[in-house]
């Protein structure tokens, strides 16, 4: 339902049939694919541009919670924390990049909030189309974008990177500590979604997150023996451990692509992507002895 | 003791007096200030490097554990897990760099071992020193003290960083996590140096994790505000959260000093040597409301 409402919204501003079909299929995958080597950017159209915005954002929500909507309950989706959090982040990263955009005479208002907003959904989401070459726009949304990469949008939703549930819970188990230090007798109980969170939850959750940390590092090392630069390093391997798309830097950044990059670049980000989309754990186990004993 | 010792080698070893009585405090105490405007490397010996090296090292190892030694257990220092993947992780890495610096070339074998070695210590210690521009090193060197700078010593130095103990904590959990993909109805323990980890100490290891992760996020991004490029801004977050010294690049790396970056970006600095320094929630608590209410 989801794909061909977002195939018609393209349709109606103005992409041909097999476009829009293309596109939709992309979008809602939070995969980035486009027909055009210049991404969505070579529709040159605010129209196609706030549609992909809205719908990168559905694609981004726990897809469940449209059997809610579908049941007449559409307040659910703004009354689930993981979609506040998640809109939250989206605002105050898409405003503070727009606002960086206008306050140094990069772009105009206009076009600031067109290329702001939707680069930074892109790339948060994980879905990777480009309208605009971001490489240009100064230190401050680079970085935001790089970052910004390890996000990924909600679980239950096609995204991959960390996820908003992890960082909430993250940030849940983190304020209980803080609160510790002050109360050093406390007992401080983590909630999430107004439900005790259980010991292992807490551990898996940070597990997770030390685990892709590490990754990132391990895949990063691999591709500097291979010569890259540090800025194509560093997003490459986030960019492909997230299952984003575009990394930075004039090789892989959004006005470039992965062909030029050694081959054995390459097979590392292979191994990046795959482990990215298994989510971690489900890989790791391979290299468990007690896996092959079985 | 350590720092007489330290100051009659370097004397031995031919620093003068005065020289020698400096760099020893800087050494136990993994400062890694130095009289010189070329830190140790001024001094163009490599016994004077070597010196350095040993006593940067005992610098990192927990200093209870001298007391042991004293009592005539000096085995003792080898018996700990903690000391043992200190110096497995000094190991590993010195040795990935002087083969790398061997095999492309960079430097002839002797040196590559001096100066591998020494900065490699010296960056994954905290302390500092430098003997040579490791920014014309290559790429994976470059990468992997920057890496580096996050690990520290050992738990009970004088080392900043994430320290060790961290590290094993958080690999014996996520082993354990990794094994319950296996055995999703098994029951698994963690240890650390034969004794059960409790939920607690676990919790608070990962929430230290993710909190140095997030200041360096942070801290990286305001700098990005003051236009500093990427490689010195993620350099300059991570040696300053870590209590390093140099960075990376032209600006801030070992042949150069923080004098030229903007007045605003010392100011994030300086707050990020506080928060690093006092590891990190003896400053987060004072974010917290509870605390001004009391």
């Amino acid at each position: 339902a989801l794909t061909s409402t977002c195939a018609i919204a393209y349709w109606m501003f103005g992409m041909s049939v097999f476009d829009a079909i293309n596109h939709s299929m992309t979008t809602i995958a939070t995969g980035g694919f486009s027909t055009k080597s210049g991404s969505i950017g070579a529709f040159n159209s605010s129209g196609i541009d706030y549609v992909a915005c809205l719908f990168m954002l559905l694609a981004s929500f726990p897809i469940l919670i449209y059997l809610q909507v579908y049941r007449g309950k559409f307040l659910d989706l703004f009354k689930d924390k993981q979609v506040t959090t998640f809109l939250l982040i989206i605002l105050v990263s898409s405003f503070s990049v727009i606002f960086y955009l206008w306050l140094y005479d990069i772009k105009t208002a206009s076009t600031a909030i067109q290329h702001g907003l939707f680069n930074v959904i892109s790339i948060i989401t994980g879905t990777g189309y480009s309208t605009d070459n971001y490489n240009l726009w100064g230190a401050f949304p680079i970085y935001l974008l790089f970052f910004g990469m390890f996000v990924g949008g909600c679980a239950g939703s096609t995204t991959c990177g960390i996820k908003v549930f992890r960082f909430q819970i993250l940030f849940e188990t983190t304020r209980n500590q803080i609160k510790k230090v002050l109360h050093p007798h406390g007992v401080f109980i983590s909630h999430y979604n107004n439900k005790k969170l259980s010991d292992d939850v807490v551990t898996s959750v940070m597990s997770f997150f030390f685990v892709f940390i590490l990754s990132f590092i391990v895949i990063t090392l691999l591709l500097s023996t291979t010569q890259l630069d540090f800025v194509t390093s560093l997003s490459a391997a986030a960019t492909s451990l997230a299952n984003v798309g575009p990394g930075l830097g004039s090789t892989i950044g959004p006005e470039g692509n992965f062909y030029g990059i050694p081959l054995e670049a390459k097979w590392i980000l292979i191994l990046a992507m795959l482990i990215g989309r298994l989510e971690l754990f489900t890989v790791l186990v391979l290299i468990m002895p007690q896996f092959w004993k079985k």
